[in-house]
């Protein structure tokens, strides 16, 4: 039992100096010795848990698109109203993205640096979150609650903003996630005109 | 004459080989070796243009960041109408960022690997763009024309579509930078709350 721990916990030692150095360095710029010297470990014995350094890019790009996922379809599933569920979605994706800032960076900016079917597994995550997000942004129109010209386009616009979050946040900033959060539901509820009295019908 | 044409041509070529190289395995992951071969040149002649790697970085961000200025005043000054103003920012920023996508990924992600006195020249220039999209939106909520809970953060958001599209924007894909801009108009009119007919005063 002590060796699965101490097993587990360099492999989680090792995953967070990859994000910090890929983060600050680019994958392209780090090499496996950084991660290894980050992560107090020998290259030696980061080669005991990953055959590469893309290999650790890919667990980490893998763990970070599952569970926006996840958090995307418990969103969605939290209630059976599109507008709520716009709302869910909105609020978690854009605080995800701000407290997760870089790890989201780096899963969103270094796919290029996958290997070919790397790239392809982690695309085929992101259609689904794509497919979640359209899937409220479709419901909505169907119930009459949003109105767009446009729901794939519309769609990808929405999770744009809040990917983009990750970007420009900053931890000593003086907007908190939530507040964030807050101000991206009121635009999201606009960009589908959700956010008007009914008028006459 | 003939050689300050070279000179010129040299430096487009650096540029160009750079831009590309920086995107493809990011700035820490090129070598001066690598953009000097990207552009059929010795390394010793590129240190002929450039002192360093940082220097070209440099560079290509302070002019992508000044051009960048220059289409958002322009803009700006096509018009004294504030919605006007929007929808010409907008448009220009979103098909710079389509048509541009490749330079605006380098300009936009590599921020960190500048230099601090440089990283602060494009900062200051970030600011103004900033600045420029504020002040269509202060505008318009001081005219009455839009209506916003917190005009700096709905600016940085517009400001944020807009960067996000050099992410996710592919030339054989099947939205046209126009036709992008078109619908991320009518997005921005609608953060705005200016999409509607005006009611009664």
């Amino acid at each position: 039992m002590e060796e699965v721990r101490q097993g587990a916990d360099a492999r989680s030692r090792l995953r967070t100096a990859a994000v910090e150095s890929f983060a600050a360095k680019g994958f392209h710029g780090t090499t496996t010795r950084d991660i290894a010297s980050a992560a107090g470990m020998s290259p030696a014995a980061l080669y005991v848990h990953h055959r590469s350094k893309e290999d650790l890019l890919h667990e980490i790009s893998r763990s970070g698109h599952e569970r926006t996922l996840a958090l995307v379809q418990e969103a969605v599933a939290s209630s059976r109203d599109p507008r709520e569920q716009l709302l869910a979605v909105v609020r978690a994706f854009v605080v995800h993205h701000a407290e997760g800032h870089t790890g989201a960076r780096v899963v969103n900016y270094e796919l290029a640096a996958l290997s070919p079917a790397h790239l392809a597994e982690i695309a085929a995550i992101r259609r689904r979150i794509e497919a979640e997000m359209r899937g409220v942004v479709e419901r909505g129109v169907a119930a009459g609650d949003f109105e767009t010209a446009d729901p794939r386009m519309t769609a990808l616009a929405l999770l744009s903003l809040g990917i983009d979050v990750a970007r420009w946040y900053r931890d000593e900033g003086a907007w908190t996630p939530s507040r964030i959060a807050d101000h991206y539901c009121e635009l999201a509820l606009r960009m589908l005109a959700a956010d008007r009295s009914p008028g006459p019908r």
